[in-house]
């Protein structure tokens, strides 16, 4: 538990940090954040933890709405997105789009703005098509942009990226901080070997957003970021480019092997998991559009006989022993496929999940706070003098 | 954005009406209220507004809840009282209620008393069946009147009307109230013509109560209400003589015509919309209770193909022309069938629509604070004196 | 209405009440808790209430998440939950479970973590399988408190038993303090004889948990508890030795007859009300588990048809007569299978029922503040003080 003078201190290192353009903007891909706004995402994060801990209120929004849009159904995020809310006092309500509406821009615009009276934050999840999810959000955000400058609304709602097809910010953020904690802080991250490792599952048609998400926060952290998986599982190229950018500015590299093996060796982290190739993705983003469903059957078929070719890529035992000292810290989004658990072959062995148990539980806990920082910062120019006033009032959250 | 001294002169305003049979009441119809009742539903939804706009809280209940009830699916009425719910201060509770079942008057009483413990307001839409959904509203608000003074509920739920099968008023409320700012004033409507008639869309069974709420409501300003529509697309009697008496004592007038092109004429308002004929809404209902669903289906059938035969009932350019300088208020509820665009052939034009999407959308957005209105004013025995004090205060929504 | 002075010696009878064990704790079966945390509910419970009729606010979370479960359909419960929750400051989020989802241990712990980073209470209804409703709540906060304990959660959250297999606490005591209320105090319980008799019904399948919940608490009071139901339709032995148990140590009795003409005699208060079998459920939880549907529907129709053989046990006005004065009291959880109104032979007749109206939704109305209190107590390690202070302040809940 952090004590009040920790708190102190955060406040003080979010000051120096320029936030200035985070005000009253929105959150849809970590990349697009400057160095400055990354950290002040984590510390807000931190911030905000330390004073729950300490029962300490940080509901900000005496009334307001935190609409959520979740493409397909997610229990996870969803809570998260309503904690992180909650934390900050706005009321969630839910809006129920269905996965085959591909709305026309049109229809986007006139429903954001019709859900948005008393809106501060929109989370969007829709991650299932590419060139679709991040299209769709861009859309929400400028069509409420538009209606907060003509009158519409009173206030512009920010929006939260809460996974679309290219990156999924929030679980990288959440990721990425329980990282800096594991190991004890960024500094400590300099070199460290990270696996972002493709995995064999049962299912088909698990999005790109986490390992872009990895690949594409981690490289900013001077950190050894390997890439691998499959031949055909390639994901987007521009966030390839991204990452290699990424390493080479911030004194780290990142590279693509072609076997686990290779990838897990001396690893201080590993986060194997499955996605459908970007190629799939596209295919089925067009038939859905076309509404060739027979096709689609199909091409699930042919996904999953694919997917069966590589069920060798799996987290074992002996592959975590390859791992620096034999303990990498084991990473993952949830839920997982544990093999002989929750399926009969998949992408981790239940021993190695069962002994990364409470570090993921603890890895998912950040969630919520890094949402509710986004949002915090859109809402304050001056973030640390808000915290500071909170800090200071010190109203119980439990009376 | 109002000013601080616009506001107080408004509170001034609404504590010259008369607002105390509003106290511990239900909405139900325009048409039942006086003229000092609808003057403060619309001065109140204005202060209400302005202070949102200053980011002064209106956060009135510490707790409560605000119960809704959908016949039918609703995003936009269900985000407008969710909306005004939260800018009071109450946390929504949906309570699902299937279209199929028509509940006997037993089972609407304990339903009604069950969920009602801390409920400060009910908002019901139930629009769907001719001689329903007012009977059943009004069922409900007798149930909880009697829970209240048998002592089972320590508070009396207000009934606010989300749309019936006779009146839509807080849809008719935000048109006027968007007229009256539109217009410069409600002092500004007298002799302006309002034209509200039927239109062509490829769906059916769309309810009578938006045009029956537009002129019970438009009449009591002293404006030239015209009703337009084709032969058999008659609505309620009833609500056309109240129309009548309304235009009688405001000094404005009321006429039926028989084509869009003379509701049109020089209009400086028009309301082309389309709804199904009052015969075929009430064969429906019969129907429905008889469980005689492919005669349903017949129905239907017919019913589109008689549309069909009217579809030269559209607002074209061409007929914006003809209106007050060619450049009349187009009115719509949303969401509108926009040909070429949502459907081949619709109730208006693309080009028409667009050139008044900002328009439409302030139009809605007056929705939330009449609801908010419409529960402030049934809670507070003395309203203006309330409004003062938070003024007063000025307690930051946005802290 | 409650005078403050009341309340004032309501909070001084609590606070000579031992409830230390209550805090942090969870709620699952009354027969788990002592009297005097039996007592401290029923006191809380009237304490808040008397607080709501004065308008003084018992809001006591800031913010934090209230996170129900339920695994069948639920109207009644989900809004005395949300009531509950929304009365102390906590917000609901629902998490949809299936009932066909008979999770594993491991998936139950994961969910349980992942729904619980601002869950301050979770509320579980899961009636439908013998051995399984319990179990899986003993399973959610087993997971929660570890969570806790590992720093995954920053707080604690209680569980609320919102109905399982053996208890339905929050029912039953709602019923007692029904009957406190309606007696003039606990201390004129003594002696009185209730019949919690079957009565029934043409649906099957109705759980064991209300007569369970009724014996295992009323016979703690110095009661005549009397138990009768057909052949074949036994409850569970161990909540009948609960019963046996708490009668000897309360100085009433526990009896079990073979008709409702003998249970009905001389009583002071009557429930009849249907469930299944015992046997019938255990079979039903093994079909279900093996995914034998057809066996199912035949278990359903067998189950049905052996109903029908005691049509004859129904509440008619002929054995109201038989009752103490022929005035018992008559309870039911609600909804009441009604002869004649919700079905052509049920529990009760209509005009038995329809006598009894207001007490019966007297009954329901304090489910909420029950279910308020066990938060409650959960939550403050010295209530009365908490309590005091919120009377002291009396911040008005409608400003």
């Amino acid at each position: 538990m952090k004590s009040n003078q920790e708190i102190v201190q955060l406040i003080e290192k979010l000051r120096k940090l320029d936030t200035k353009n985070m005000y009253l903007n929105d959150f849809f891909h970590t990349w697009k954040e400057s160095d400055d706004e990354i950290a002040a995402v984590f510390t807000v994060a931190e911030i905000l933890r330390g004073m729950r801990e300490n029962n300490i209120s940080t509901k900000v929004f005496d009334s307001g709405l935190g609409i959520s849009v979740f493409r397909d159904n997610s229990t996870r995020t969803r809570f998260s997105f309503a904690s992180a809310c909650n934390l900050l006092g706005l009321e969630v309500q839910d809006l129920d789009e269905k996965v085959s509406q591909i709305a026309h821009g049109e229809t986007v615009r006139e429903t954001a703005n019709m859900v948005s009276f008393m809106a501060d934050v929109i989370g969007i999840r829709d991650d299932m098509y590419i060139g679709k999810g991040h299209t769709y959000m861009k859309t929400v955000a400028d069509s409420v942009e538009e209606g907060y400058r003509d009158g519409v609304l009173e206030q512009r709602p920010t929006l939260v990226n809460l996974q679309c097809d290219i990156d999924h910010p929030t679980q990288s953020m959440a990721d990425m901080l329980h990282v800096i904690n594991y190991f004890g802080g960024v500094e400590n991250l300099k070199g460290k070997k990270i696996a972002m490792t493709w995995a064999y599952s049962p299912s088909y048609g698990k999005p790109l957003s986490v390992p872009q998400g990895i690949i594409g926060l981690f490289s900013r952290f001077g950190m050894d970021v390997v890439l691998a998986h499959p031949e055909g599982y390639e994901i987007m190229s521009d966030v390839e480019e991204v990452a290699a950018a990424n390493a080479k500015a911030s004194g780290g590299s990142f590279r693509k092997v072609n076997t686990m093996e290779e990838a897990f060796r001396d690893a201080d982290i590993v986060y194997p998991k499955s996605w459908a190739p970007y190629a799939v993705m596209e295919e089925r983003t067009k038939l859905v559009e076309q509404g060739r469903f027979d096709d689609l059957k199909d091409l699930e078929k042919r996904c999953l006989e694919n997917n069966a070719k590589f069920k060798n890529w799996t987290c074992t035992e002996e592959l975590m022993k390859t791992t620096r000292d034999g303990k990498a810290l084991y990473m993952h989004c949830l839920p997982a496929d544990i093999s002989g658990l929750s399926c009969k072959e998949g992408e981790v062995d239940q021993s190695v999940f069962d002994r990364y148990l409470v570090p993921l539980y603890k890895e998912a806990s950040y969630k919520p706070y890094i949402i509710a920082a986004m949002i915090f910062l859109a809402k304050f120019s001056s973030p640390s003098d808000k915290l500071a006033q909170l800090l200071k009032e010190a109203k119980p959250r439990i009376k």
